[in-house]
């Protein structure tokens, strides 16, 4: 479903170019469109419907290649393609935890991007591997980002309601979520403690630094199809008012060299004042799904602030993030 | 909705019997079953459609009267019946706040009965009006309580995924609510907040004294039919083990008088060990939807505990916690 | 998830008592609480829970075997039982086309159980294999067979809408059928087409003569749990009105060795007046799921008569269809 | 609904632009966006939430009016506009049975728009109003105009499964159609019968003259959001292939006035191979919502052929129809 959505953003991406897809043995050779089973609602761009399906050997004229891999094959096959001189914008989880792979998402840790210098030197590749976190973690910074800049975040609780493309296709069963939520998605609260430290830390010496942040997050899956909101209360070591707060995240911009990257939107995170938003379904494709939408900016009566957050799961969670950090990669000068 | 609930409820109940059915004007002199439209998904009782609706005013031999008014009728109306020596049972939220009015779940604060003699003598009535919670503060509350006990709740927080049958027929639009949540249910949260320290509070000397918790509660409403669902982070004055909170919540019976009431559970609370449990459709009817089920408890990085609990909103949480109210009341002795 | 259905279905029966559960290897020597992944929104039944799973093996001293495997594994599995002296209940497709294997549905053609003799004759088998239709012609045949008797059908239209439990778990994943149809289920019409000439035959000689009407079926796949809806439309021999086709349908009853049985509902077909039923909610659980919900009969300006159709597809389509079918066995002499 | 709908298509259309936004009293003064409860799920477009709501009255310079008035406003309203020299495009049912009014899908019967000079004569007025169909007729109709060009239909069974959003907002509850069907739409089955045979019927001397086909339509509504899919079998004067058909459907372009309006699609009519298509939701917003999208065609045993058609009911089978309709006003001349 992530490699639909890649297809989907890349087709008419201003700059990139789609010139091989790739997967598994039993899709070689066949058609794009009959390899795949087309499950986006947006009908698949015929021209890549057309492409014949490759194996996934490093071959081919691309630069950059764009994995949504399991894991296990990514573990695999992403450092082949890095060794061999690619630059792998990955959104698989296999190497988001290596000291020496960025974890970015642009607007909050563009500047992470230096490991690949690092990764290059120690690993003795050409290429690079480039990663995006979990998609959840990814709403969840996104609205913490600007925050911490300013008052320093110090302990946060959350509550998720994912979607359930966030599970990818075909995903949870109807029988199991119509009408019903699952409590827990297994494995994915570590991972949003761990990225989330990671995403707000900082790179000393070429050293990643975690920040250290006191986190309590409890994971459901919802009958949503795309659009995963996260309910969060934060303690600072400045307590801002409301007011502040919104301000500080409406007008964050990011890093100065992530503004005019093609996918970038103009402001990363929107506040809405209505009382009853931010709202999955209505506000998952804000910005072409690249925003996080942030409302209910209130106090909390045991940390400091709350608030509700919503981006777009598969879009600024998963592809979209890939691809705008593969716009980074461009625009930092590794691809020459 | 709630009405329909009190009718299924009471149909068969061992000891009451519906004599009487009151509403508004435009239904009087009607059937039933005309006057209604039957939304539940069980047929209506056939002799119960067939009992003429009667204006709302006292009279007729019932003792007991169960009330799913709206609340400004509720606050006009329900006096009347207490005053003509009835027992107004309600539901409603239009006397939850009184200073003499008893807020009670059997099983949590019983002994707060006793502020119907305060009540009676206060305002000289025969009869009296006792009320039960709102539907979420039910959900928490009855988590919480048996720990209360044993540890005493200090602090909790509260993020609530709540069914839409909770706002009643016909409720949220289809259009509002599929593939979407709702971040917000106006005045609900502080609604929870106030009386989740009433029920956990105490009577001194004829006086409610609410329990001192400091509370932080997000409301959300989500694409369910029946079953609220709350996620908790608990601190407490004694921090438990994790084992130790399982014990005492599965343990847990609540005061002997209400033990052997006809609607009362054999356990309250229902502790389920799966890693995906409790889930609103498949955890809402156990024990006739009078239980609250629990799962995922487990320590909580910012406060002590953390747990996940569904009750049957339109059950325990309206319909079912009145009857219940109204067999304490009988067994208690206050028809006689 | 028949299986569970079954489990639910034969724990309280009056008659029956379940002694053995058989599943495949994976399950075996495991109690059937741990093997099993219950789905259904009822509890499991805690004592039946603790039995250990069986192989699939004639052996044990019940008498009658309750089959919901894979096709497949049916048509080699269930001669071995009915070889070994067994009274196979099966709700597989395996053998219903079978021209000794009785297909049946109590209330439409009981008399087709005399096949059975025919099948032991010609197999030498001490015990027999007894097959219920699929869920779908179950669903249209209820409604056909009183106006068949008293009209003769001739020709049918029919547009289904069917529940997803009626594809087993996990069955359609969420993704692809919320906020969606899916207009066809591969093999269903041709299945319901040759089931439903099947039903309303009759055995001359022992040899099963299928009906002749002119069918045309077109299934689809709807976001519902539970429930299968037809929209039928009928050209009959003689052409009732619709206050004649009403009555006959009201006051069908069946045949008379079918009425005692513990399942039968005292009448087969329920024929609801309001303007807007049947609804597969609110009328999938009339008289236990065991009946054929009818609603909207009207003049079709193309055949005779139009009306529209819901039962439970997993209790009267399958587990509880398959039940009845072996209470007739029972009642038909078969188990001495 | 469809008001927002006409916003959204107005909006960045190359040709019209929104000058005045009307309506009922209790919105006028107010900015669009504070008046009007926005629900799409795209946001409102920002200059446009900046209009002051103006009430229904004959004034502006603007020479087209759309309108989504409910029927009882528009039967009192629409002429005065007409009368005062505007052209009304009309989505609502008010003047649609008129003779002198047409009833115009532009791919299907441009031709009528004729009729507009007799309604201008004998009602002495300057403008005029243009009315388009229900939005599942316009469903219907799409699928059928080819083939009555090719094969003349005669005969036509249709059960539809339609769009919660053709019912308005906020239209049903939740709770009514989650997990549920309702198996009727009140007046629709008539409305679609009338229109379909003007829709395919001639002016003759100035009179509509409608076909005549014998029609049986079946409505339901369903759990979908947008996307009124329709089942049909047909009967024709000369019996086609599927393939055929399917040619045929193809390669329709409609009358060539209309090939080349800003609104048209390439083909009004798509044909899909795979064996589970249309599907409501992933085939809605084909061709920017305005197509209609076959699948399943077939032999069919009773009539001549079979299929299955969706459309977007609320682009297509709305808002998006009128404003066709007002392009092909505007080619027509009528302007000037």
């Amino acid at each position: 479903m992530v490699g639909q959505r890649f297809v989907q953003l890349l087709h008419n991406h201003p700059t990139f170019e789609i010139s091989v897809l790739a997967a598994s043995e039993k899709s070689v050779g066949k058609q794009y469109a009959e390899a795949c089973r087309w499950v986006l609602d947006e009908d698949i761009p015929s021209q890549v419907g057309d492409i014949i399906v490759s194996s996934i050997e490093p071959s081919g004229h691309a630069k950059i290649v764009f994995s949504a891999l399991p894991a296990s094959v990514a573990r695999e096959k992403e450092p082949l393609f890095a060794e061999a001189g690619y630059h792998v914008c990955s959104n698989t989880s296999a190497f988001r935890q290596e000291p020496d792979v960025p974890l970015i998402i642009p607007e909050v840790n563009a500047g992470h991007l230096e490991l690949i210098d690092v990764q290059r030197r120690q690993r003795g590749w050409s290429g690079s591997i480039l990663t995006s976190p979990n998609c959840t973690t990814t709403t969840i910074v996104m609205a913490l980002k600007p925050l911490d800049d300013a008052f320093g975040v110090k302990r946060l609780f959350a509550t998720t309601m994912q979607a359930v493309s966030g599970g990818g296709h075909p995903g949870i069963s109807y029988l199991d979520i119509v009408d019903n939520i699952i409590p827990n998605i297994e494995g994915e609260e570590e991972k949003i403690e761990k990225e989330t430290c990671l995403l707000l830390g900082k790179i000393v010496d070429g050293r990643r630094i975690a920040k250290e942040i006191v986190i309590s997050v409890q994971t459901n899956r919802v009958p949503v199809v795309d659009g995963h909101m996260a309910s969060l209360s934060i303690g600072f070591e400045e307590k801002p008012t409301v007011e502040e707060a919104i301000r500080v995240l409406s007008e964050y911009r990011g890093p100065e060299s992530v503004r005019d990257l093609p996918g970038a939107p103009k402001h990363p995170v929107i506040v809405h004042s209505a009382k009853d938003r931010p709202q999955p379904r209505r506000d998952r494709n804000s910005a072409a799904g690249m925003v996080a939408t942030v409302g209910r900016v209130r106090v909390c009566p045991l940390l400091d602030l709350r608030l509700v957050v919503v981006t777009h799961n598969a879009i600024r969670g998963a592809a979209g993030g890939a691809v705008l950090n593969a716009e980074l990669l461009v625009a930092s000068g590794y691809l020459q």
